[in-house]
């Protein structure tokens, strides 16, 4: 049995004590997958952004709300993990300076200075160890395969599952899991049934005893 | 019996499919408002951005996403109300322009140009009716009496309740209902507690059948 980082869910970049930037991701996939985890018997640790949907109980539930506090909370749990499903949506920009007090309307244009956040992906790559995995997610409106393929190459994953804006809150959706060779398997059905794809193909791969790759 | 209006929860503003900006409104108010009016043997119509919560079945439920959209059908149901109970918190700014796809990380910080949104309860209130009445609320991190009082006055609502960060998605909270003449009622305990206050002291301005103004 293995130990399994998942995170899940959106993260929230506030602006002022009550502004935010943020996503409609509901942590759908991220609690199907804790699920199959959880029912393949392997340890399972959440972190999650503020979401309203339930995980496993027998997973570690870690809540957090920005982007940075979902970095250092993976970065700590990862460690510990033999492997990693990026499946949560960071907001991957925040606002350069937050405002203290909440912005009052003045009738004139506002100008938001947003920076990026770092990328929880490509660290946790950068951190793998001889015999960790890395599963990640990419959502793309446009170019998704080439998008995606180059997400995993230079994030130095393993795996990606590639979705549209269609899946976002969704019931059921259709993805493609992309390898680092580009080769392509497309999966379709309900959140429970990509996330048990998700992990046959993880077990095949890292999970099953026969498999070299196992530490 | 009266025909109410109820805004509930917040709404959503894109900056392109998939990112958007919000606020933390979860729709317990406006859904503890609606469960009381409901109680009470009132028609009740919720126009809702997007939560998770539950409303009362009786009552009309009209799902909104963004501001101009939670305008359009506020103005449209308010002229067949009685009154209408201001609950939601619709995101005050916009972005000037929203992409049709999603933004590129670039390395480099993004301006956004943010615009404000209209004004649902200045406008509600600017087409009352005589004998229609607008109760609204008001969040505020610092000056609140006085920036409450001003808004009542200058949106040409009856009552204004007035609460604080705290309030947002939390079970049980503290509110002043505020007068045009600035007289303060303070109210706490549950959502639906101040629910059935609010509920009581409309009773007694604008529902009662003793009461002059009613129509």
């Amino acid at each position: 049995m293995a130990r399994i980082l998942i995170s899940s869910g959106p993260t929230r970049e506030y602006l002022d004590p009550v502004r935010y930037l943020t996503n409609g991701s509901s942590g759908r996939m991220g609690s199907a997958l804790a699920r199959q985890a959880v029912l393949r018997g392997h340890d399972v640790v959440v972190v999650t952004g503020p979401v309203s949907i339930e995980y496993p109980p027998p997973a570690t539930i870690i809540r957090v709300v920005s982007t940075f506090e979902m970095l250092d909370a993976c970065v700590e749990h990862f460690k510990d993990c033999d492997g990693v499903i990026a499946a949560a949506a960071p907001c991957d920009f925040r606002p350069k300076s937050g405002e203290a007090q909440k912005i009052s309307k003045s009738g004139e244009e506002l100008s938001l200075e947003l920076v990026e956040t770092p990328d929880i992906v490509a660290r946790l790559g950068a951190m793998k160890r001889p015999g960790q995995w890395a599963l990640a997610f990419a959502l793309e409106t446009q170019d998704g395969y080439r998008r995606a393929l180059d997400k995993l190459r230079r994030k130095n994953c393993d795996l990606i599952v590639l979705n549209d804006p269609s899946a976002i809150d969704a019931a059921a959706t259709q993805v493609q899991i992309i390898d680092p060779a580009g080769i392509t398997m497309t999966v379709q059905g309900t959140k429970d049934d990509i996330a048990s794809s998700i992990f046959d193909r993880l077990d095949r791969e890292f999970l099953s005893a026969e498999n070299p790759r196992l530490r």
